[in-house]
């Protein structure tokens, strides 16, 4: 991308496209506020002061397309650390995408996806890891995994990654001293010696981070989980009882075709990506046998299965088959309709189901304690809240310690100090990805791409 | 609802919930700025300017929520006239709850759907014909309707109205003088005179404003478009064609269920509400049996129907069927892939057909302006932007205009001046119930109900 593209103005639409009260329709860049005075009747913008909300029209030619509020606010002291006006809307998709072509009409670029938060990170006013957090507290499904994103805005990952980066850094300037001073003896020792040590610290400090990283991948992108029980076992109250709580989300990603729906329920901030759903809520009038095959489907599909049983009813070979085929999953068997007086051979079950009444709302919680013993068993929380959530710094902290760990190899095998001394650089280098101050371009262009648009 | 109540401080999600850029959560009530300073950290909000937007972040005790802009607007020039506090949050569902949550755990009240606009009328900031142009504004399809809406917003309709129902309050007027001064002689005579050349007059004004009422509901609400056809003759191309053109609009009112969506086509700024689109994207693999029933039903539905043929075939006994089956209907005949080489037989064709490429997007400028030509023949655009498009307005003006037709009876029967008086008095306050200065209140509670959360 091109210098002047990148001070151009932008616009694009910053609230999600539906029938809202308010829409937000965004300029940023050098000519947000001429561009924004073409159109708006009201103060003249270019001479209100910073962060100020200003009542007018919005026309064009002398067609009025909306009444709005414009919100003005000048570089530098902003979200690109450019001149950023925001209008607000009344609301609803046309009248927004309308202001948006006028814009376009009048001198502003449509903005691509991510580009205001990539100018933001240009522009020095975060770096790669909290611009990447911003995207996860947009997606985040439930309020642990958006408190996570929002420590990472903050800069907390950031910092101690830096801080990560210093000690190796200083380790590696010790042993440039080390070499450039080799007429003392025993210098090769002594930095071996101390290498080792270093090592075995940033390993320790890594495999810390990365032992938050399987909570932190299912706090922000959800178990996939299966409801699975013949028909009639009350599967779809459960469904509808985990639906019904007060923060399930349902998204619908692309916006655009009805397939692209996803269900979340949220269990004690564990977001349940639901699997299926449409099979759940057919099945129960549906042949058994289809009802198997779908189960088979779900199955192969979820980190996560519930088996739904009819606890006032004795066991069906359907309901055996079923506790057959998930026996090998992360699998929690519920003995649904305890309402009712209990009729299922208790015997013939695993010791650890869960009696619940998805009807009357009664015993989830028990639910949500089992799934945090399955996937958070002995995993404390980072008391310093750095939680490692994105797959790419996964990633990038698992080939730094692979890095160390090559290190350690060397090192133990007496190989020349300067070897060793790659592979830490080697180490440092990848944890700079994670900030972006060691980020090749097209990862940049890459990461931003997957944001949403108006972000 | 008492005065206590109405003059509590709601709070509320003002834009769409979904993974967009920013998200607002409004404030609206005398202690909006208490109540807001609980939770935010920067400058404390009841000592900054009023209309300022003002940096910081979203605490719950010592959590960090959200780094926040604040938008701070004191009463009374606000949009419910009282304080106004916007949080403009970083976006996404899981955050966005979670800081209304903390305002209701901090003394804000759930807004009611429509409760901030129900506030702005109940304050005086807009009629009722006003607040309900605001819900049009949000709901409309198209730019055309959405510029219905914004004049009506900026008061053109209650403006006409008014001086309507002024003229009408100065002709009961002169009725009471002539009735109390009956020492003239010829004064019934004088007085029906007057009154039936007034009631003419008034005839016509209202005529005039139901003539764009057809116009006015077809761009408000849309019309019910099937397409049909029988497998294979592109009847997915030209839908997707149609979805395609950027204004396309995909709603999904209930938020919640798979079944609710909407999918609206803009042809040159008439929204096509697309039936049974499911049922097009299946039916071009499934036998034609099946095509025909799911067509009979959506044809039932429809208030204009596209029927697509193959122009590079003959036709079969289905596309006749269809052609049948559609004959009483408003239809638009399309001839497809005329990319292809023509073969289907034209004389066995009625003769207003449009030859089309759906694959290419080819003359597809013809179908709009024969929608045109069917809905709005004759109709010509109101000069003064006031097309009445709101049902509820509709049917009162219907009502005083029958009222307006039986003081014309009357008048001609020679009956007493005083019971002509009655029916003109009662088109008056028919014409006050569009504005609100004549509503009663259940019917205030009634349409505020049904606004969107938030608004």
């Amino acid at each position: 991308m091109s210098l002047t593209q990148e001070f151009d103005t932008i616009a694009a639409i910053s609230t999600p496209l539906g029938e809202g009260a308010i829409s937000i329709v965004r300029l940023s860049g050098t000519d947000a506020l001429i561009i924004a005075d073409r159109i708006f009747r009201g103060k003249t913008l270019k001479n209100v002061a910073s962060h100020t909300i200003n009542y007018g029209h919005i026309f064009e030619n002398d067609t009025l397309i909306d009444e709005v509020m414009v919100s003005v606010m000048r570089a530098p002291k902003t979200f690109t650390r450019e001149d950023i006006v925001e209008i607000n809307t009344h609301g609803g998709i046309a009248v927004t995408q309308e202001i948006l072509q006028v814009l376009l009409r009048n001198g502003a670029r449509l903005a691509e996806p991510g580009e205001f938060t990539k100018r933001a990170f240009l522009n020095g006013r975060m770096d790669l890891a909290q611009a990447e957090s911003v995207m996860d507290l947009i997606r985040a499904k439930t309020d642990k995994a958006a408190n996570i994103a929002v420590k990472q805005l903050d800069g907390s990952l950031s910092h101690l990654i830096n801080s990560i980066r210093r000690e190796i850094l200083e380790a590696l300037a010790q042993v440039e001293v080390n070499i450039d001073y080799p007429e003392y003896d025993d210098v090769e020792t002594m930095t071996s010696q101390m290498l080792v040590e270093k090592t075995a610290h940033f390993e320790q400090l890594l495999r810390g981070l990365l032992a938050t990283s399987r909570r932190g991948k299912i706090l922000r992108e959800g178990l996939k989980t299966a409801i699975i029980g013949r028909p009639n076992v009350g599967k779809s109250s459960l469904l509808n009882q985990l639906l019904r709580e007060e923060k399930a989300i349902v998204t619908d990603i692309a916006g655009t075709t009805r397939d692209s729906i996803t269900e979340f329920a949220n269990i004690g901030g564990v977001p349940l990506e639901l699997i299926d759903t449409a099979g759940i809520r057919e099945t129960d009038d549906v042949v058994e046998a289809i009802g198997v095959e779908r189960s088979k489907k779900a199955l192969s599909e979820a980190d996560l299965v519930l088996l739904v049983l009819n606890a006032s009813e004795q066991l069906t070979k359907n309901d055996e088959e079923l506790l057959e085929l998930s026996a090998n999953t992360n699998r929690i068997i519920l003995l649904n309709k305890t309402d009712l007086s209990e009729k299922i051979e208790i015997d013939k079950l695993p010791v650890d189901f869960i009696r619940i009444s998805a009807l009357k709302n009664e015993n989830l919680d028990a639910v949500e304690q089992r799934i945090n013993s399955i996937f958070f068993a002995g995993e404390i929380e980072a008391a310093d809240g750095n939680v490692l959530s994105n797959a790419r710094h996964v990633a990038l902290v698992e080939k730094a310690l692979s890095a160390l760990t090559e290190a350690n190899n060397s090192l133990y095998q007496g190989l020349p100090v300067d070897l060793v001394q790659v592979d830490i650089t080697r180490c440092w280098q990848l944890l700079g990805e994670i900030t972006g101050e060691a980020a090749p371009d097209e990862l940049i262009t890459q990461l931003f791409s997957q944001f949403c648009l108006g972000k």
